[in-house]
């Protein structure tokens, strides 16, 4: 359905419910989504939806997620403390990406740091890039002591 | 391995192979891989990769994908003319996502428009937030006749 509207022009308006129907979530009823920082444009998190996480997400405009190993909504933030609220959601060409503009205040990641994305390939090495904004220990209370965050509690693969 | 060094501070380094090791491949040996041009922050699209387009993409700067509808390689641009150029990769914290920041000067998405996020949800709408670049006929030649930009190849599922 989204091929067939594809080369409409800017502006064209569709049911809501007609394009989200036509979104291809993967065997395990999962859609990628990235958050992006709706002001900065830095990109912060990739992450998965199902249906309902979508729904929710639209409904509240608290960014809801799958968590893949722990089979459940997450709620961003519900260990954290670090919700994310929506600006903006998009829908890639194909139906099968989304994207978020969020604001997300403090980090984004398990780590404390503002976003994900902080190893960076550097000619034969990696380097990381970036400090925590926050203590994860901070983030989360003693390490190991209470509940983690689904991201920092995912399993090896 | 990941979870082992996501402390560290910034700067540090570590050996380019030993953190690619790392990487959590899906069960098809790919990647999601997100394109984001490097100086306006603009997110283009979400594609994947497997190793050997990551590897070809690190030693040529030239980004190549894994194409999932055409089961091969895409050197993005083969169809189009429309190459990405890297100018730096990112990896995330769990080793599951790659961000790769990109010089693209024309469109990266194959209807022409400059990024592939254009159907956004407005209220119980959606919208389409952009016009083509360049007709996406100029783009492939005239349409159906010539060998389409994987993107549009894509199997409805």
């Amino acid at each position: 359905m989204l091929k067939d509207i594809e080369n409409r022009p800017r502006g064209s308006r569709f049911q809501r419910s007609e394009i989200l129907a036509a979104l291809k979530l993967n065997a395990d009823g999962l859609i990628p989504a990235i958050a992006q920082q709706h002001d900065t444009g830095e990109v912060l998190m990739m992450a998965w939806m199902n249906r309902e996480a979508l729904d929710e997400t639209l409904a509240t405009g608290r960014v809801c997620y799958y968590s893949r190993s722990r089979g459940k909504l997450w709620r961003k933030g519900e260990s954290s403390g670090q919700v994310q609220r929506l600006k903006g959601l998009y829908i890639d060409c194909d139906g099968d990406t989304l994207l978020l503009r969020v604001d997300q205040p403090g980090p984004a990641c398990h780590t404390g740091r503002s976003n994900c994305f902080f190893f960076r390939v550097d000619g034969d090495e990696a380097v990381v890039t970036a400090d925590p904004l926050i203590d994860p220990e901070t983030l989360y209370g003693t390490a190991g002591a209470s509940s983690p965050d689904p991201k920092s509690a995912k399993d090896p693969r």
